[in-house]
């Protein structure tokens, strides 16, 4: 079967040789190009050794970059680059997939208050579509850009879907606590990130407001069809990879929470509904494009816990995009993430 | 001036380590013995080298020792032991703390149901007083056997005292999202606190119910005067030493929510409320007795959130046994805990 | 293709769940048959969730096992155990892999100090093929039984080759200083490998002898051609995965060591000879079965420094396992290990 | 009895931290001036949670601070700061200890190659003491400056001294594999030390040269009475704290190591030679100034192996920079050192 030609801008970050990583074995992808400023013109297995073998191109400079030949380019990224681009390339018939933030946030003046700038491409945004497969999956198909969703976002968003569409929950009261890795941060020179800094150790941070918050409002008000109240409050975890989102809410109705969620996700590829009273660790999915989530409910109470984990470098950016483009393209969803976590 | 001979049942675990290391640097102490069935005979900083030169003492046969000659003793044992040997000790005029759970709870038929196990001195557990200084430091001063609280129950309790004494959040739906160290599951081979089990991953445990639960609700109760509604879930970090409690409240009227803190707790020593905004870090408290408290809580909302964190072999244990121990014989509070957290 | 049947024996530690990892992706094989006393009846995956979805097996009782219709059972038991089945198997035409070390040292008598216990089939230790591809390919193609090396020979091994083959270093006087993850120590309840005592700390351990240092003695003195002198001090990293061998040397002649390991692992699939002056992690390697070599050497001195990494249970355990199984069946050798090293 | 005033240039490093730690509490210490230009103003104890509570200070802009009314001065500085600064506090008759490199080598030339810049008070270099007190003790105690060890030299240096001293190795054929906690990088913002670059993973660095190999080197050829052979390849550990050095030699005569290493550290306060057969942790000298060793030789062979481990920033830092303070005004060489190293 014929390939299409990938291009990925910013391959220098975790989501860069994440996608490297997913991308090197898809049977339907040729990567055709990877920029970057900085690293132009070095082998990309010179800075991730771990690809050394699998993938055998240079870093491009972006001035030099044509990236209309492609049929599909993933933007890895900081906040704020793909709005200047997508645009041209949108135009140009190229499918476009944005694991920043630039096309989350349907309210732009939402947007440019938690971002920092001004939205350099606002019409975009109506068009671009969120792409958590669970919830748009036919819009995703037709999509001509797509925005990644964040990590706490899937997380946190898997975890309540089934309990705000079917509406057993009071939406003015939840609380996401979530944790994730380090990863999470980037791979930016950082002093709060570094090993002696954030190992052995345990904090939350942005308890007073984290640009997640906006992004997981909107999207579980689209579930409850109005306005939610969240507390949602990251922590930072001394490990690597992982995002655990413990989610807490007051069931307005009895009923078996349980069987509500097996039979929301009993179609999805990629989340798992673990058998009731189950805690998922992180590991389980290392590596792998799955969420998997336990439901904690005592029948003598209205209160209804959700364990929801994912790994934050797949499912939570990389993998989710490659399961985009398998929806976009009409692949098999899966195609490219059969891979089993690594535990231990 | 005297020291008062000291006594340490089952120093093998690691609250019996901590105890030495607080001890034996303690102007006041003088360790005159510790027992361990599995280890008698052997020097005690053959099994943990970081006391070579600090402790000389060989563990002792339960069995042979003489306890009653001891002007205090620890038990630092499993659940289960204290209770059997207490009684006879505080007949003898030696004052007892234990750090087990086995006069923690006043409700018998509730602690038998979560121990599982029959209760070996029932009358003893009204004499007990709850070591929670910042609560009960004028009885723990007469007491003659002090029930030493447990790690959760120490972060999560000085987290919801200012409030819940004040009377001013909803007791009914108080969440603690409660993380722990691996050493809070103690010094045991066991598989799922192997490194290669718990080392970057992160999981909740005992969702559906743990033994800390009744001990917290008791005191919570007792600052509400009434029964509260709590859902605690604990967590397992992926690293040492170092509890972070986030709790979750409803405010019933407005209020300085970080006035309320500082004055509370402005003449503890070992509680530490941070500028309003902070995130306390588990390792700003590492190895010594301090409970760090930040406060978050947004004007326009009745949402309040805690985060409160101790070292769990510490505050959460062994050091504030030992601030158990100078109130119970009129030293000064701070006496042998003057230890500056190691950092990073 | 036909599909081969395989099955394993004791498959609950870490060397059995890589092998599922690695097995329930590989398009030759039909996972046939686990076994597992303890566990018997238990879904694989329910002890292992990262297997859910990939391995629907359960295990079962080794007293209900018919392994004789298995075209190859690997051993992923203790010690001891394949000596005691292999040759019962290997009468009835069944392939046997063995990843514990019973049939990896050909003098039975030293194989019987190291491992304090008698040998139960000597006879079959001749026929055994030591399964170190790089080493004895050709004769692997045709064993009915192969002992797969250990992780630190493996590492060792491979870093010594080039230079004892071509005769160039000193033989007498070899250094190997190794370094392992704790999932080398396997999924054994014991107390020095709690996350509590191995993270954050480092020692060695074993400086007196460890089990692997005639394994590797073998393997030398085979390449050397008579008996080598070498010291091997094995330490235990607070990671999880992965080795990292530091081997010293003399250097008998001026020569290009460089030049030396880039030719004689030019065609290996599975040994990836870094450019000079480079230092490999462990992990670059994270679950992949590559060994990454990286050579130090001052021209204007005789040491030569050689540093080798694999992964201890990918190229040290269940990857070399599966590598000599394709070699065994005649297919490429790469089958099924196509993994993209994780990282980060 | 009189305090002393004690300023320390550079105080918001991890040597700075630790210095303050152990100053905190040091009892002849009055702790008097902390500079740093970035954090000019800020608490110390807002940038180091740990402190709060123990240390009252605020940095001080080094242009508005007078260092000379100081009785000692510690750099905590970068290399090539003190070699600017101290001159002019030494002729003020103020004690200097500088805990960087710019007086440690007494080769000017190889101290510039090494250091990449020219030294700019070469003059001072010869009247600095090595500052490691089981060499020079009795020359430190009247020194006006002191250079402070690097925290590799500290540790392979002790674990070399009784052997090369008493002249029973051949000092042409040395080796010291080294790992070193990441804390021993500073509290620089790289990315090579990110916790999600560098948890769960190992590495050897600079196997092409360190810049402690020519302080090393220096150290042994001191005691050598000769030039040695040395070959070092240090490592990056996945941990905070602690130094492992082992070490390999070759006897020139039959003895008894143990014993020549027990006599030879029989007086020293801050030297803990194990039982023969030992592995010393590095959390077992966790927090403490202690280097703890132990000695590994097989009767029938010439090969030693000596097993050193220290605390980076205490014994191989800061604590030793308290011991040098100690040393130089004629106090108990371990006032405010008596620390229990934290374990778990």
């Amino acid at each position: 079967m014929k390939k299409i030609k990938v291009g990925i801008v910013g391959g220098t970050g975790y989501t860069g040789v994440e996608l490297l990583r997913l991308l090197a074995l898809h049977p339907q992808v040729d990567l055709h190009i990877i920029t970057s400023r900085a690293e132009a013109g070095m082998p990309v297995s010179d800075l991730f050794s771990s690809l050394r073998g699998y993938v055998d191109l240079k870093f491009t400079d972006p001035a030099q970059a044509d990236l209309t030949v492609c049929d599909l380019v993933f933007f890895a990224t900081p906040n704020g680059i793909a709005m200047q681009q997508a645009e041209k390339l949108v135009a140009a018939g190229v499918k476009v997939i944005d694991l920043a933030a630039d096309f989350r946030i349907q309210d732009i003046a939402e947007w440019e208050k938690w971002y920092g700038m001004t939205h350099a491409c606002p019409q975009l945004v109506k068009q671009a579509v969120y792409g958590l497969p669970e919830i748009n999956r036919a819009q995703i198909a037709k999509a001509n850009i797509v925005a990644n969703p964040g990590c706490y976002p899937t997380a946190v968003q898997l975890g309540f879907l089934p309990l705000l569409e079917a509406g057993v929950i009071n939406p003015d009261f939840l609380i996401a606590d979530a944790k994730s890795g380090v990863s999470g941060a980037g791979r930016k020179a950082e002093v709060h990130t570094l090993l002696a800094e954030s190992a052995d150790s345990f904090k939350a941070y942005a308890a007073g407001g984290h640009r997640h918050l906006p992004e997981i409002s909107q999207g579980l008000a689209g579930m409850a069809g109005k306005a939610v109240g969240l507390t949602f409050i990251p922590h930072l975890l001394p490990m690597i990879r992982g995002i655990h989102a413990t989610l807490y809410a007051q069931l307005t109705k009895p009923m078996d929470v349980q069987k509500l969620f097996e039979q929301k996700y009993q179609h999805e590829r990629f989340v798992d509904v673990l058998p009731a009273g189950s805690h998922p660790e992180t590991r389980s999915v290392r590596g792998s494009n799955t969420c998997r989530i336990a439901v904690h409910h005592h029948q003598d109470t209205n209160r209804v816990v959700i364990l929801s984990v994912i790994d934050n470098l797949v499912k939570g950016a990389a993998g989710q995009a490659v399961q985009n483009m398998n929806i976009m393209f009409g692949w098999d969803e899966a195609t490219g993430l059969q891979v089993v976590p690594l535990l231990p």
